[in-house]
């Protein structure tokens, strides 16, 4: 049976957009328990069971869908946006959508099949921020493309559906909720400074900084959703992740390894969510905004008063989880 | 050592508020598999490991803090509001907060250890919906209340931390951002009539109703932000839950034995989030607000995407979800 499109729904209680993908229903894991592990898709010599390569780093005369790559992009096997989801939106009463047009890419981090990010060299998880780069810049130059969405889920317990660590690329035809509050506050902030600028530094008064190199930083925010969550930024303002420098992009990496390694090292490999929030592409004038990395342990079950407030709680000191982390990763 | 107390502290680039409790780091299961289980607090009998009871149901006769109720109110030992958590906020910068006065409660649902919502009979189901109103109209009406949540987390992959089921009830000195999302959402919808209202109807026509009774319906909205997500309200427009009559109270909790009860058929016992949104108590005009009860089960892990976005990922379309509890509890 066909799988019809994914459509994107707007609430009309809770203005809550979501994606309907009922073709997401088959990719592994969505059940569980069912069935014996496969192999890989993502390992080396296993090409063949994605759909072919869009991108690739690291081959020197390898063909496409060989191994030979550092970094592999593929689309996603059950995308959440597709280009053929196409057409005008509509409205029937409350019933409020649009077609879930974009695309939602796989880019496998490395060969290797046990090597999280934090785990890598930074020569390695340099190559795969200018993955993240070249993505970021190949779908944010389109018009029809207001939003680029990088993440990883890292290990089942945080959402993976593959142990095989990988990054997520949404390409969406809007702005979603939660950046579009972002935007709010960072046009909000008084005195037309950058909040986040502005809490770099106070991180390091209060002694929340977990780690700096030369042009990057990694702090637990003062409202720190739950124990331990990190935020890593540029040091120097910037809105829009397309326009990162190597050497930036360079530390950004080495920053990631050594605090998430840190963060292993106080939980013991925990799973995570990790984002990176940019600029939108809109069209929009964004330049108070600042790309930033936020890193979310899944040590806390997030539970009714979270789902029904949007509030957080939060039972560790940001300070405490601050001095966990510096002093594992030192 | 003194713990201090809870304090609200909001995030400057993501404007989300999070409750700093560490107080509620000692609570069971807070630290997952430490030592074993021990006696049921909630359980008749055992009266003396809670807090001194605030309120109960059923008593005839018997003292407080011994058995013989039907419905029990505690403290909750852990909390994230504070009558103590007094004083003025403040901004430091980027640094803004404010104590988290108010209360958090525990109602025990029941003396029955293994008696979910969903097994119950339906005069103790009112019972206990007439236990939350008690509870609701007791703090809605001081000044210093902004708005009451009332949730139960069932099971602990939802993040229940004691299996003997209960509700509890967050007294808040803030309209939370969910609720102010949706308040935005009923007082901007088009020609001044209430979204829940017209979404009825239209649940009706799509196939979307689970069940109905002569004053309650329950329906899979049009954007589940995921498989069998339930919504249940009042058929007539009631904006305030205080108000709420006896009747519809029975009702209310008629309908929530039955859907509850065809969800744990079609998942069986699944872990769920439920949650009850009233119209704030701050005093202003929400006559256009519509109470309602969501249940969302936890079958699926919401991961970064969702983080990042603040969007949802549904793979089961709603027509089918209703349908399948519709049967079920037929």
């Amino acid at each position: 049976m066909e799988t019809p499109p994914p459509e994107l729904r707007r609430d009309p209680v809770t203005g809550v957009w979501s994606i309907l993908a009922t073709g997401r229903s088959r990719r592994p894991g969505a059940v569980p328990g069912a069935g014996a592990e496969p192999a890989c898709p993502f390992c080396p010599g296993n090409e063949g069971l994605t759909p072919p390569e869009v991108w690739a780093a690291g081959r020197d005369g390898s063909p496409p869908d060989t191994p030979g790559w550092t970094v592999r992009v593929v689309p996603n096997l059950y995308p959440a946006f597709m280009p053929e989801a196409r057409g005008r939106g509509w409205r029937r009463g409350t019933r409020t959508g649009r077609p879930a047009r974009g695309e939602h890419e796989v880019i496998v981090n490395s060969p290797h099949h046990d090597r999280s990010l934090g785990d890598m060299e930074p020569a390695e998880a340099a190559g795969l921020l200018r993955a993240w780069r070249e993505r970021y810049r190949h779908f944010a130059s389109r018009p029809s493309v207001k939003h680029v969405q990088i993440i990883i889920n890292h290990k089942r317990e945080a959402g993976a559906s593959l142990d095989h660590p990988h990054t997520q690329v949404f390409v969406m035809p809007m702005v979603p909720r939660a950046v579009a509050d972002e935007l709010r506050e960072f046009r909000r902030f008084p005195g037309g400074k950058c909040p986040l600028c502005a809490s770099v530094e106070e991180a390091r008064e209060d002694k929340r900084t977990v780690a700096e190199n030369g042009t990057c930083t990694c702090f637990v925010p003062y409202a720190a959703r739950g124990p331990f969550e990190m935020r890593l930024a540029p040091l120097h303002h910037q809105p829009d992740f397309a326009a990162v420098e190597d050497g930036v992009l360079a530390d950004m990496a080495e920053l990631l390894i050594r605090t998430l390694g840190g963060l292993s090292k106080v939980l013991g490999n925990p799973a995570y969510n990790l984002w990176l929030h940019s600029s939108p592409c809109d069209g929009k004038d964004h330049r108070r905004y600042h790309w930033h990395v936020e890193v979310v342990p899944r040590i806390i079950v997030s539970a009714g008063f979270e789902l029904s407030t949007g509030m957080c709680l939060n039972v560790l000191a940001p300070e405490e989880a601050a001095r966990l982390i510096r002093q594992a990763c030192a």
